[in-house]
């Protein structure tokens, strides 16, 4: 068993890191705080006796060698990286208790035949930078490093720019290592486990997602002296957009979900009727079917909206993975550690994409899931206890071990 | 009649300083580029003869001496600020003019009874801090000084500092001043001049204005991994409060708009429904009963469509003016001014709010408009031609010089 004391103590030392507002973290991708965070993540991982290896898209693989110098590593981890307003686990407990199971290898003298890599992914979140799982996703060789560069944030700042910025450019090309296998634990983000009251979610799926970016061009007017027919609103456009993918998305309940998290207004003031609204509709199924029947009717009826108010209307998938099945045998491997260390445990279908979704493209991949308070995450107030982080913790430590072979 | 070169000219070279990215300006009130407008504008009053004063909202006050020392001013002015993707007309036109007023009246060695005083009020446009007309309505007695000092900007900076930053608090207090009379010539910043081919409207009345700001309130959580059902929506919310603000509005056509030019989601991430939304609906009328009737309309429905979904939502009135009837006399004095210069003309109803609304409450007042293209405003695009700039600026001559009395 792992040492959940020492495991919790980490995660509450990382959230002093980039700390938020209420409670939670604000540790973006590639801000000062992220540098902060990926010091203490090193120094740890060098008391731990790991060697660090940095790739050109600054993710972090920290290996403990096997015994077998021909054996491919067993990859275990997640991101450090949070949400603006996040939690302080969402991630960073994937990271720390791939860093607990090689301390608790290291307390008790296990050797492996396959090395252990404990990884941190850069900008997995996608807040800052679109789209999410970017690292992992020029591992799997889904982005090009040139596309992932040129990724901007709101102020424009370029991903490549900021990465050099803050000074974890490595100089590994990227995808270049291959896997036996990876594993990543990461809290639910969703309600089940608690609900039904299971310590671990055994992950057999991920849904699949589209993110679609809508810009809706308008026309610049006086809110006051500009008549309703002579409007060309984009403002009301957007709301009418919202409106339908509610219905499209309650259309095609249950085994999908559509909704609208980030909305700028252009010039965003009192009284002036917007010449650009920009937004991203994130819509998600396990179901590939769905879900692309879901982006077509989506993509079908917002011209229909925009056309009737005149508004221009332009739509670019800016984020997408599809539905994922993780690898049976990791899965059982899993599933046999929580029954053999007597957790309660259901399988689970992940509600929100992970690194292991693109790590599942070029290597048998799972993850392991503990609940959260109230399914609540993407929210400074995600919580957890230490119960549930060291039973999963316990469950990683178990099929990592089995997986790396003793 | 005036020197419409010179007023062109002047009209130029304050569209020099903060300048937009489309040819408009971005001079926003109390930002730096306001500093400089002002003191540019400061020069050619020197240069005119004319004596500054300041009050403590930092509006400025440029007199022209009368021969009565007993006779209360004519004011006559507008406003330097502008929005942030603003026209170089809207405001400015109104106190260069009445520079140009001035002027010619220096160049013709006009005597008048009553000083004449050209006046740069603060803060017309409320898009850095709500309300619009915020010095005005200082000056005419409906908001005390301290609210007005109190307002914040979007990144929480107070109005007060911000004047004392850019260094244009003046020592003259509010509202001090009595006037004989005030003027105020604008652009139309509506479409209705352009199209029925008039180069000057005679301004009869001013239509009323609501501010309501709304904060949302719902639950921060994962768009991917939080169910339909569970969601607490608040970016839903607005959408519906959107269309239902474009209902209420279109029921009462004509005379009445509604509308939204600002939204902000929070914490603004494509994959985190919001747990805030504040955004501010802007509904106007110049017939009382349908602009307070409008306001109950949306304050009704408004909880009804939070409380289907659960969002809280609190609304507050950060902007008012009732409609205003301008004063008789000087109404005719402009229409006999446009009519002894032989320029086309027709009343008109101002759209949008002016500083002019408030000084009506403590003087007779007026305006006189001109045409612009499209009626289009609040726009970089914003135009008009010189002759239209000309042509208002004579009849404003005319009037003022009337008013002053020779
Ligand atoms: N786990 C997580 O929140 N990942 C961010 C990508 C997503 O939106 O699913
Ligand atoms: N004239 C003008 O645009 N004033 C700003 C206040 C308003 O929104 O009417």
């Amino acid at each position: 068993r792992v040492n959940g004391d020492r495991l919790w103590d980490s995660l509450m030392d990382m959230a002093k890191i980039g700390p938020g507002i209420a409670g939670g973290n604000n540790r973006q991708t590639l801000t000062d705080a992220d540098a902060q965070g990926r010091s203490l993540f090193k120094t740890w991982c060098d008391d731990a006796g790991l060697t660090m290896g940095i790739d050109r898209m600054g993710t972090m693989f920290a290996t403990r060698p096997g015994t077998d110098p021909d054996a491919l590593p067993v990859y275990v981890g997640s991101h450090l990286d949070t949400q603006p307003t996040g939690g302080k686990y969402d991630g960073v407990l994937g990271v720390l208790a791939a860093l607990e199971v090689v301390r608790t290898m290291n307390d008790l003298g296990i050797k492996t035949k396959h090395p252990v890599v404990v990884t941190n992914w850069t900008n997995e979140e996608g807040a800052r930078f679109a789209p999410a799982m970017l690292a992992s996703g020029v591992f799997a060789g889904v982005h090009s490093l040139d596309f992932a560069y040129n990724r901007k944030d709101p102020e424009g700042n370029l991903f490549g720019d900021e990465l050099k910025r803050i000074g974890w450019v490595g100089d590994e090309e990227v995808g270049a290592r291959k896997m036996h296998a990876y594993f990543e634990y990461h809290i639910e983000q969703g309600p089940i486990l608690e609900a039904e009251e299971k310590q671990i979610g055994v992950v057999t799926h991920c849904q699949g997602l589209w993110w679609l970016e809508f810009t809706l061009t308008g026309k610049e007017a006086h809110t006051g002296s500009t008549p309703m027919n002579l409007r060309v609103n984009a403002g009301l456009a957007m709301a009418r957009i919202l409106e339908m993918v509610q219905d499209v998305a309650m259309g095609e309940q249950p085994g999908a979900v559509g909704g609208v998290g980030q909305v700028f207004f252009s010039p965003n003031s009192r009284n002036v009727l917007p010449g650009k609204v920009v937004f991203t509709v994130d819509i998600r199924s396990p179901d590939k079917e769905k879900l692309d029947r879901m982006r077509a009717k989506i993509e079908a009826k917002a011209p229909e909206i925009t056309d009737a108010l005149g508004v221009g209307c332009s739509i670019e998938a800016i984020g997408h993975f599809e539905p994922i099945t993780f690898d049976p045998k990791l899965v059982t491997s899993v599933r046999d550690a929580a029954e053999r260390l007597g957790y309660s445990h259901m399988n689970i279908i992940s509600g929100a994409g992970h690194d292991a979704c693109w790590a599942a493209k070029v290597a048998p991949a799972t993850m392991v899931m503990c609940p959260c308070v109230g399914g609540l995450s993407h929210n400074e107030a995600e919580e957890i206890s230490k119960e549930w982080a060291t039973a999963g913790a316990d469950v990683l430590f178990h099929a990592v071990v089995e997986t790396a072979e003793i």
